[in-house]
């Protein structure tokens, strides 16, 4: 979130971006509509030219913005015709003035499409509490559905973009039943990042012919070890917003209609979503704000999975910690205490901890053979992975995240301005 | 915690430092072991000459460090006659060599003041996972508790400091049936500070012939209010130790022993803990790493006070509401977000958000009449009072922060080196 584009692209941003096929009926256009930003796009359209199915997931914030209000709503019917997007403004905590705001807009989108207010879906990203004025860009609606073409997934990715330093898109192929897929997704970061819920906005879209409940049950599934295991500073948007739609198109090529998740003729397509969902989601924590170094916390041994994703978050969310990265310090006691504060249980004289593959600790104390120079130079990479093994059990997860930087301070202590 | 004395002192430092009073009873020695520092104290012994009541609170950390195990250990006892304390160090996740250490400083202390090791109590702070060697100053505590005196508050504060930029003391002279006894206390921070425990180290005495259970119901109450609902960093200390000597001393002077905690003779030396302990606690958040603003949450009309203080928690540990205050930024969309957040009930549409006298915000919508200079001029005193109105119950709390600034991120990407 955030309002201006940063000077500076971050140094963990992909050395080259996936260029990502059109999706047979699917349709993208982009506009720059002056909503907060100068000179660039700030709109993005995505048309279905004939209703396609969807599935979602939102924040669990307890202030949820008003086009999660509306998404929430039009999810029930499980179809969609239009996807609009602004950046610049959250439209959250807007009140009556917010609710007016996705209604108009929703109108314009389906008068433009030709379709019910109830297959349009919107998502706002930007500052929070502002009023967003539909009138700014529901008169371009009409002329970006004409204008649309399917390849323009790039520039959808770009217009999307807040504090964001780099575009982030991903592509699959994947075969279901011996008839190859495609399944394309873009997201945005890249502060107020945090598990709960889906975190962020992301929209992918297939040409696989799956009703809204099947895409449904597998998005739900490969949000929890993706998007919901990102943090970049624990604070949940209230505008977070993952939306998954299947055109259909790869009927026409034989594709088979499956309802039932469990058809093993789904488990790469379920990988490939699941896969992509991950790559979307780190390519968010690389970009986090002021990020230099990626940080992987996976933590084994614990009681249950669950025990062990609250202690990876423990230490990914501990400021503690994310700023000794930031100094590529190996200061693993900061580690045994955010495992300590996560009040899962552990046994201090049991705890591993490992930056990378050297061991820190080992049983509860420093790791007798452990070499400062070894651990520093590990510190030293983009990506940092920190182990720890509790001993207790087989619970398991691994957590992403980036490190805390002066110029995440920086970014976030001069946001409205 | 940390390990280099900041080079100058946070503009939130008190004007001038109180003078404490001896605590009849109890004397005071300091010294410069050089356990990490070089031209500092770094050990603290506190003696009291006979026995005295004694009570504790300690972290919540499932990896606490050996002193906190140690004086756990000794509580069951109720009684004490030597503290020792030294900074540099924590002493913490240094398994059994840890255990070592507290027994052969407490066996030297014990033999210097003429005590069992029951009766010893101690505490470390500073750096986690280093061994901490019992012969940098076990041999110093002879000659420490000869010299002793009882005036020393101020060389006790200045001894236990790590990155603290100032030091922590209180003193207040209250009543008990009409005779006036003292309650002296200092604290140190400065990061990894945060509630669910008792936070920081902190070192309380009183003449009052108070026995250590009624020391204890009293000192555990006055707890929750003051130390845990502080936090600098939502960081949880293997180390955190609070504790409260009673000499007894007034009883000379006609001041009964009271054991009745309900007892209305308690009730203006309870006020007095409560108020002194809050005092602490806010000196030790006003000098919280890189502190530049206090920030008082209080969250009212929440279904309940746990609920409350949730939500306060929520808003007061979010990175983008804490460099937004380090901005002066009247930010209060980002509370908005950490209310949405904190997962406690909350009806956006009924929200109240005031930055002082300053209302920004009004039934989930800003409020009309807000005026941005208003609002503005709040965030640029040191005191940042954040208010949060519900509309739900009669819930209240009030928690203590300070604002997240590069300067904390300097001081923490460079601890150990």
């Amino acid at each position: 979130m955030g309002i201006s584009m940063s000077a500076s692209v971050s140094p963990l941003a992909p050395t080259d971006y996936a260029t990502l096929p059109a999706i047979e009926g699917l349709r993208i256009a982009t506009a720059a509509a002056g909503i907060k930003y100068k000179g660039r796009t700030d709109v993005l359209m995505m048309v279905l030219d004939t209703p396609a199915s969807i599935a979602g997931v939102f924040t669990r914030s307890k202030c949820p913005s008003a086009p999660v209000d509306f998404c929430r709503a039009n999810l029930k019917g499980g179809s969609v015709r239009a996807i609009v997007v602004n950046s610049g403004n959250a439209n959250a905590f807007t009140g009556r003035r917010g609710r007016e705001t996705t209604a108009m807009t929703a109108v314009a989108a389906a008068e433009a499409v030709g379709c019910r207010s109830g297959e349009v879906f919107l998502a706002s990203t930007g500052v929070i509490g502002e009023p967003l004025d539909a009138a700014k860009f529901s008169h371009l609606l009409a002329g970006m559905a004409e204008d649309a073409t399917g390849e323009r997934w790039r520039d959808a990715a770009d217009a999307i973009m807040t504090t964001d330093t780099y575009p982030k898109l991903a592509t699959r192929a994947v075969a279901i039943d011996g008839v190859t897929v495609t399944l394309n997704g873009i997201a945005k970061g890249a502060g107020m990042i945090a598990p709960d819920m889906a975190t962020m906005l992301s929209f992918l879209a297939t040409d696989a012919p799956l009703p809204a409940a099947t895409l449904q049950a597998m998005l739900s599934a490969a949000v929890e070890p993706s998007f919901n295991s990102v943090t970049v500073d624990s604070d949940t948007s209230t505008s977070d917003t993952l939306l998954l739609v299947a055109t259909g198109a790869a009927a026409a090529r034989g594709c088979p209609e499956i309802t039932d998740i469990a058809d093993v003729r789904l488990e790469d397509f379920r990988a490939a979503l699941a896969d992509m969902l991950l790559d979307l989601a780190r390519q968010v924590a690389r970009d986090g704000e002021g990020a230099r170094h990626e940080i992987q916390v996976t933590v084994e041994g614990a009681v249950s999975d669950a025990s062990a994703k609250a202690i990876a978050l423990s230490i990914a969310n501990s400021p503690l910690v994310k700023t000794a990265v930031a100094g590529e310090d190996a200061n693993w006691g900061r580690v045994v205490m955010a495992v300590g504060k996560a009040g899962e249980p552990a046994d201090r004289d049991r705890l591993t901890i490992s930056f990378g593959d050297v061991r820190v600790a080992l049983n509860g104390e420093r790791d007798p053979d452990y070499s400062e120079a070894a651990a520093a130079a590990v510190m030293q990479r983009p990506e940092v992975p920190i182990y720890v093994a509790l001993g207790l059990g087989t619970g398991r997860w691994t957590v992403y995240s980036c490190d805390l930087t002066k110029e995440y301070v920086e970014i976030n202590g001069d946001y409205r301005s």
